[in-house]
Order: structure tokens, then sequence, then C-alpha cells
């Protein structure tokens, strides 16, 4: 019998947790799931008989420790600082780990001791990362097996409101962490590579340069670029690619208008306002307006937003930007923290809302003198609040890893991405039995779009 | 005889040595610099019998602590980092200490310290701070002095190039440290209050809001906010005024100018960009244009500036800005780096040049019922390159203060600034024998500008 052992069991855990006691099932596992909170575990759990809740703190090595030893493979889905301590316990304890977080350098540099104790640290299996490195390189593998020499790769994602739920103006709800939004891209420029120039886009533009996309039946959308797509570039092979850049999706206008916010300086956390403990939504706005002694707060922001911005008006009323009530309370009111508090509001979740994950890859390439266009694209719904498309596409390959590492078919040691096929077409392929599949579109084009 | 040790000999000492030489003559002062290259203070001294020229290393305690030690007065010339060592050693051996920096909150915690040694620390005592202050504290003493109230406090401060020496298209050039005046304002929000109202403007915007003033005889100026102006407050005695405001002076377009810079990210120092440690000035703009496969530089360059700011244009191409020759060189190529480089070249002085030192207040107040406007305005042109208006102003408040506190005038202990009437008068009366002297302005006003 096998042991897996899960730590964390937090909102992005459930489908995980579904799929892993399913295949238990099958493969007679034993399930080992802790969580700070019991019953969050034996809820989810649900009497299974393959699932065993325990509550020990995952980051406390003495208690985790003996729990890693009697286990043939961890899954750690706690934020993403605390999986170091844990991959340091699997090399130890000689234990595989699996983690969908973003590889940092310190786990990079276990490469050599996972290696020499045997065991498997995969890294980067969510979605974003993860299905998309792995329906990326599934393509450029393919492109290059007959030959072809890719000449461009964007790849767009975005977690975004199901069509059937998409009621608001903003074509927008929280469907994962709002404070990741609100600060989404803060901080330094943005950089890529078109047609071998690197190019640079500071914060404060970073909504105002956009990509725009069309997926069939579910329309249009747009993307602005991602603080770091140059790292893609080495990970997929793709040193020398002329052309490379990764965005974030939304549907159109959204940008535009949170652009808004940004240049306002509205999305600013590193500083608390004075005074702003108790506010309006008015003041905190008006805080980031110019004073006018006669001029109200809505003409001062129309006036902000100049007139060929002005289509996007209506959107920040229906947010109530302009309400005088006291109603933001905040005991550190830093910019992003007031506005956070705003939109939760209004891009709440309503009952039966599904929220969407969208991926999108274009490719450009030549093969035998002849230029091609390959898009692959990927919609998936969630079927509910609890199996959100963000669960089930974080969670599923990740289940599926699992399975593959506990029946040896997954045997590659060291600290590893799914980059490589042996790894990602297994995965892909059950990915698709979940619906969680991509539309490959091709066309010949005349010249390189870039 | 008194003796009076000057660490640190650098292009801002020069006023205050010649001063305080000419000083010596007369009160029988023993004169002992320090820098860390000795030609530049036996330059300064040029063989007058009172100055004794040392290179000993300012930083380090054991061979400054001896000087210290025999000294009646310290000025520390020093990057301000370094004042709270010299600091400490002048509480140690009780020595008074002046320096034309800000007050850091390390300097402050020194406050019973250096009462309880018996000793004067004097700090922002050069221009701005310092000459601010003073000529600031002396309008507010008299309008409290004579039963008025405060509503409005606004105070703007430039180094420029005097009009005789002003003829290129930016109506600027560097006359202090370019890579300040790249870096100026970035980092976090400006903050100010009008009228009660806190106002926050984040970086990307700070040379789009604008005050615009004029001086009687020296024309126009522009003024940007200032990243703090809100500690002046509780400095000035005025908690509680409506509105207070500091900004920095420009002449008018070069803002507006200057924010194209800010808003494509060129005056970011926080990344290195690839493979331009040797690039042209046009690699460098279009790394921040968007990529298109015909549009020229100048096109994209022109559709960024927008139709209203097309009147700019020209000031870019006067700064080479379109070349491709591959002239900028840098080993740590950040966008600031190289558009510093770009800058150094074209606002150079040129031999003859002067340079003017800006200073404008403004104050509103109401007195039996009647509200007016005070402003009062200071021009200062440099004598010459070695003389400048920047030397100057930092230079002579800081010898006459050195002069004030040897002769006994100046007996307050601890850890000051000059906003008391007796230090600032008896300085900003002899600052008046220098020509560096205030214009007031009085008019009666109907109702506040804010």
């Amino acid at each position: 019998m096998k042991t897996l052992l899960i730590l964390g069991a937090g909102l992005s855990s459930s489908s995980l947790i579904r799929y892993v006691l399913k295949q238990a099932e099958q493969f007679n596992w034993s399930v080992r799931i802790t969580d700070q909170n019991i019953e969050t575990v034996q809820a989810k759990i649900n009497g299974h008989p393959n699932g065993v809740p325990l509550n020990f703190n995952a980051l406390d090595a003495a208690q985790r420790r003996p729990e890693i030893e009697q286990a043939d493979l961890v899954i750690s889905m706690l934020p993403a600082r605390f999986h170091i301590d844990v991959a340091k316990d699997c090399i130890d304890l000689k234990t595989n780990l699996i983690t969908p977080s973003y590889i940092s350098k310190e786990m990079k540099a276990l490469d050599d001791a996972a290696k020499n104790a045997g065991i498997t640290i995969m890294n980067e299996i969510g979605v974003d990362p993860g299905i998309d490195h792995m329906s990326a390189m599934k393509i450029i593998d393919e492109i290059k097996e007959k030959g072809g020499h890719l000449e461009s790769f964007k790849s767009f994602c975005g977690g975004l409101i199901a069509p059937e739920s998409d009621n608001n103006p903003w074509n927008y709800k929280f469907t994962w962490n709002p404070r990741n939004v609100v600060l989404a891209g803060a901080g330094g420029a943005a950089c890529f590579i078109r047609n071998n120039r690197y190019k640079y886009i500071p914060y404060s533009r970073l909504f105002a340069r956009l990509d725009h996309l069309s997926v069939e039946g579910y329309g249009d959308f747009t993307g602005y670029p991602n603080r770091d797509s140059l790292s893609y570039r080495s990970i997929y092979g793709l040193d020398n690619i002329p052309t490379i850049y990764r965005g974030t999706l939304r549907r159109p206008e959204f940008c535009e208008a949170w652009s808004v916010f940004v240049e306002l300086g509205m999305t600013d956390d590193t500083y608390s306002m004075v005074d702003m403990e108790v506010c309006s939504p008015r003041m905190f706005l008006n805080a980031f307006l110019p004073y006018h002694p006669v001029k109200s707060v809505e003409q001062k922001f129309k006036e902000f937003l100049r007139e060929d911005r002005l289509y996007l008006y209506s959107k920040f009323e229906w947010l109530g930007l302009f309400d005088e009530e006291l109603s933001l309370k905040s005991e550190t009111p830093t910019p992003a923290q007031l506005l956070q508090i705003i939109l939760e509001r209004k891009w709440v979740l309503e009952k039966g809302d599904k929220d969407m994950l969208v991926m999108i890859h274009e490719f450009e390439y030549k093969l035998e003198d002849q230029l091609y266009k390959l898009t692959s694209s990927m919609v998936n719904i969630g079927e509910d609040q609890v199996y959100t498309s963000m669960a089930n596409t974080v969670g599923l390959p990740v289940g599926i890893c699992s399975k593959l590492i506990l029946n040896g078919q997954i045997t590659d040691k060291g600290v590893l991405l799914p980059v490589k096929k042996s790894i990602y077409e297994p995965i892909l392929n059950e990915l698709e039995t979940y619906d969680i599949r991509f539309i490959e579109e091709q066309e010949q084009i005349n010249e390189l779009a870039i």
C-alpha cells in the first residue's frame, strides 16, 4: 500500500483531493492530508475509506518529518515560500515531492541533492505555471520534430468569470486571490522580446499596451504583458527565438479601465494614507485628483479620463467610486487596500456563478520556406464554487502527476519541470478526459505578425 | 585662537571655504580642512595663512577624532550618511557641529546627548534645506506676531541656469548632481495638503500636475511637487494649516517634456537592460516604444506624445534621442543611467555659463477679517563655475552660522534647525550683504487661491 501525504487542504486543494481519493480506491493508496483546520480536511475527505484526516502543523519540522518519512510521495499545497523546507526533508528522508509553484533559486539548487537521494521533485505543475508549460512544449516539440523553425511564441492565460455568470460592466469577478489581482504587475518594468528587440514597459503603462485576441465561441479578450517573459526561453529551449511574450487575459475594456486606477496611483501598496482608516470611496478617489474649489469629483475624474476614455466612465460609476458613505474601513489604508475593499463588494461571485480559465498560445514558424501560424487554445469552465476551474486546472495535473510517480511511470530524478514529452504527454492526455483540452488551428501566413 | 575643522572640500565647499578664511583673518581662527584629495584643499586654501590643508581620511574614526578633539567647531560637508558618526564623536569630545543636510532619525535621537554634552549640532543650514527654513520662518513669525492666521503656505525652490546662459530648448543645464536630477521624485507617491485634503500623486504623474509661477524680471517657472510636504508642518509650527505644498522649480515646458521620459520608463534605475552595454540613443528609446514592422522610431514616439504634446517634439530631437550612432556606453545600463549619458552631453555648462537659484514662498493669511497674499522670492545668480549660486547659497549660511557659533552668538544646545528668530535673523541679514535677498510683495485678496 502506497502512502501519499498532502500538506494543505485549502481552496485550491479540493479537486486534487477528490481526484487522488478516486485513484486511491483503484490503486490502494493511503492518502494522509493535513491542514491547520481539521474540519476542512474532514469535509474534503468526507468519510472516504482511503483518506486519513490529520491536523499536525506542516510548518513544524518535528511534526512533519515522521509523516514525510512514512510517505512515498508528498504534495505540498502550502504557500510557495514553505516548499523549500519540505523539499529538504524529502531529500533527507528520500521521499518524492510535488509542488504546483514556481521553482525558487533555493529549490533549483537542490537538484544534485535530489538526484543523489534518488527522488523526484516536480514543480510548476498546476495551471500557470503547469498546463502552460506542458501544452506549449507539446507544440514546440511537434514543430521541431517535423523540421519547423520557431519565429514567435506568445502565450496568454487568464482566470475569468464564465460567460453565463458574466453580468457586470467590468466582465470580471474575483475568482482567485483579490490582493494578487489588485497588485498584478506592480513594481518593476515588464520585459519581452519582439523581432529580436527587447521591449520594456513600466508598471504605469502596463495596462495601456495591449494585445487583442479571440477564441471561437468565447468571444474577445485582451492581454497585458507579464513581468517576465524572458526566462521562458531557456525553459522551453527557445534561446534564440526572435519573439517571446507572455501576457494575462482579461475581457475587452477591463485593462483600459484598470489602467486608470494604476495611473491615478490607487493600486500602490507601499504607504498608508493619512486619516483614512474610515473613509468613503469618494474621499479615496478625490485624494488622487487635483484640488478644485468648485469642480465636483465626477467632473475632475472625467477630465482625468480625457475625452477618448469617457466611454469607460460607467464602469467606475457602477463600482460606487463616487459614493459618499463612510463605508471603507481599514487599519492599514494603503491605496491598494482601500481599492480592494471597493472591488470586493462588487466583483463578488453570486450563488451559482462559475469561473473560467482561458489559455491561448500563438506560434509562428517556418517549414520548408512556408510560414505558418498555429494557435492552441483551451477554455475550461468551473463545475461550481468548490470545484472551480482554477481548482480543477491546478489540482488535476498535480493529481495525475502523483499517480504517474506512485505507479512508477515517472522515474526522472532531481528538481524537475514538466517539459519533457514522457511527462507532459500522459498528463495532457488524461486532462482531456476531464475536458481540459486544447483546440489547435493552423493557417499559412505570408509574413510574420510578430 | 579658535579652531574650525572642515571635513570635505568638494565642489559645494568652495564658497564656504572662501568665507571662513576671510572671517579667520578678522577673528584669528585656524581653519583646518581635510579632503581625500589634498590638491583640492590646497587650491581652495590658496596659501591663506589661516588655512591648514590636511588629507586625513574623515571616514576613519582613529584619524578623525584627534582633529575633532582639538577643534571648537566641526563643519561636515561629507555625504549625508557620514554625518552621524561625526556627530557621535563631537558629542563624545564636546565639539560643536554644523551640517547642511537633512536631520536623519539617528541624528534627531542624539538631541539629549548633545544637550548633555553642552554642544550645538546645527543641521539643514544650506539652501534647501536651509535658506528655505529661515526665510519662511521669518515671514511666518511676522504674520503670527501681528495676529494673522495662516491659511496656506506653498514653497518652491530650483537650481537652474542663469538667464544669460539659458540657450537651449529645455531651458536647463546640469548645475548640480545629474544623477539626482534624473532620479528626482522616483519611488513613492508625493503627498501634500490642499484645503485640508491630503493629496497623493504617483511618480508616473508627478511631472504632469504642475503649478505656474513667475518672478518679476526673471520670467515664468513651473513647479512639480516634492515627495514630502507634510513634515514641514511641525517644523514650522503650522500643524493645522489647511494647505501646505513644497515643489521644485523648472522653466515652462521642462516638466511637461520630462514627464514623457518618466511615462516611457526611461528614468527607472532598478534594473539593467539586456545587451545594452553599447547602444545608440535610438535603440534606447525604441526599447520603450511598441514594436512595429514599418513605422519609424520618430513616428512611434510622436504617437506616444499624442497630438496635444507634439509641441515638445523638437526638445527631444535636440537631445539627439533619435541618433543611430552607438555612442552610449555603460557597464550598468539601467534606463536612468543611459538617459543620464544622453543628457550630460547636451545639458552641459559652457565656458562662462552661470547658474541660478530661485526660491519662491507664497503665503495666504487672514488678519482682522481681511485676506492677504504675501509672496517672498529670491533669485541668486552664480559668480562663475567655482563660486556658483549653488555653492554660495549652501556655503554662506553654513559659514555665517559657524561665525555665530564660534563668536558665542548662537548658544542653543542640542540637535537644531535654523527656525528660531535669534538664529535666522542674523544669518538672513548677513546673506543680504552677499546679494542673497528676498523681495516681498503683498496684496489683499478676496478669496483664498489655495
